[in-house]
């Protein structure tokens, strides 16, 4: 299983998902009052920038764990196609939660959506990151056991993060976008790999 | 004919293949029942996760197969491009399938079609195979020519399988699409690639 | 001028413009006739191939005139970049030729449009080669002379064959789409990297 | 911090962001005039071909500053993030750009809009070439000082230019779009790569 190979097909569908976001705020249909219709796309740009932060993020985050593994095994493979299965789903979520919020109608069962299908994808980075480093099945020989305990404390802490958030989505949607906008910017200013350092 | 390039390039056809999945899923329509559409669509997601585990498993076995050549030449090159001209197509039926499910409407022809498009590409990686392999053409010197027989045998045996799926679509379009699921964890358990290994 | 990444960058946009041709295939509107709406598409079938076929052989040819640069300059870089521009864009016409033949509506004007991009396309070609060979500016100075003159002619050959394309879409535009389908075959038969090898 | 994959990452998500602006020229909607509706549709090609300029002249300024680079860190990391996040918005306002010009409905808010996107980029080029720069942070040690000066002129210099072009919007956006187009080829002709080489 040649790891580069692997690496660069994953870096192709990162980079790929996060530019058909793109596609996920509508054209204006009325171009009489442009202005206004750009106005009141907001939301949309709103899910678009971070939905755009959330995967340019878990880029670097699969790029420092993939640097840790000494080699890769047809678990982790398939382990990493799910969590690449969820990373392409999110530009569905994020344009179904910027068209509703932007329609003003069921704007929380999109936040839940948005969130739930957040809340797999941490569940999965979970499960990739275990599979990979309980009793460091994977892991290069110089990765020291304290960092594998904080990485696999930080992982199982947030995806329980991810899935409390649910909560708020309930509460108000836009607390909640906001709440995943400062998820985004804690994980870019403290992620777990600066901890997880060479 | 450089074959770090051919891989390249096909490696970038899988990756936004398997990305643009993702446009599959129509968006929904009406926003003020949003949890009932959403939970309508479960047959276009289910089709969804189908393919790109079937296009997951075909970019392991197209990495396997590169791997043990020891060159390409044109006719190989002509070969590879007619399968990911087959492999590009799958969103296509596979949003033709998640709809017809959806609606209820002629699913069984949709099943079929998809069906279809499978075993035309099953056969094209029988013959992809076959043209590298017979006579050892372009194999590398070290491949067991124990394993070249086994997974001759494999390759044409699973699109036999494919073949025959398409039975299974005229009597229940959810059997058929059940069965595609099972195929593809087959192939994620035991692959010709698990056989096929230096 | 990095040669490699010039490279790396036109292969992605290669690899994307093919897998993109999926989309110009549109989707049913009608699922209670679904075998029929299938059938009827096979136009925008025909024009997928097509264009699948050209943009394959196109990379094919673009690899083999870039493995036989010395090296790039800003001129090359823009010829290159305007290239790709008109490869971009060939799921347009693509679209628009597939759907007129369904419809049957005026497609002799959209063969015309069709054979217009390819004959664009191939005059870009020939800029590109005559500045890259002319006085063998740009070329490894072990390419031989006679297969630089034979490239040559046949880019100049082909580019007046694209052109007078145009005239069998004014006469039937079927005709037009089985001839696209010869000149790939042609391409792919003995095309310019044939004979223009190491 | 892998400034090669991070490179890697940045052409895949350049390559897929050009290659989607096909999808900004809309399909002919009555085929039985298809002649005049393609003729009609001379804006979104134009907005088109600008873009894709605009878009391939910032890959290759991307690709210099990068290998002035000595190295990466995180903060450099998220600036690109966020300048790939305004380039893969680009089709957005060239869809509503060609859109607006060819309805001639409200073009000028079009433009604006447009041309506060490019301003917004351009602003983010200066903000991730100052944070390279300053100071030499990031800079390779043989880099000219003479030549970081010159380009951190050019660099602010070029975003009051694309802010100021928001005034042109207001006057006439079809001066706006030739301008753009102007701009585009004087960066072709003498750019920061130019200026800025080892």
């Amino acid at each position: 299983m040649n790891k580069e190979r692997v690496e660069t097909f994953s870096d192709g569908v990162f980079a790929i998902a996060i530019t058909l976001l793109v596609l996920t705020i509508a054209q204006p249909t009325d171009y009489r009052s442009l202005g206004h219709e750009l106005a009141d796309k907001w939301p949309s740009l709103a899910a678009y920038v971070v939905s755009f932060l959330v995967i340019g993020i878990m880029w670097l985050n699969h790029h420092t764990i993939f640097s840790h593994l000494e080699r890769l095994d047809r678990g982790l493979f398939y382990l990493n196609l799910v969590l690449l299965m969820t990373i392409v789903f999110i530009p569905y979520p994020t344009e179904v939660f910027g068209t509703a919020l932007q329609k003003g109608q069921d704007a929380r069962t999109a936040a839940v959506f948005y969130g739930a299908v957040m809340a797999v994808n941490a569940s999965i980075w979970v499960g990739l990151w275990l599979y990979a480093s309980l009793g460091r099945r994977l892991l290069e020989p110089d990765f020291p056991e304290s960092e594998r305990r904080t990485a696999t404390v930080l992982f199982i802490a947030g995806s329980f993060v991810y899935i409390s958030s649910i909560g708020l989505a309930l509460i108000s949607p836009y607390v909640f976008l906001a709440f995943q906008a400062a998820l985004a910017a804690y994980y870019a200013l403290d992620p777990i790999s600066r901890r997880v350092r060479r």
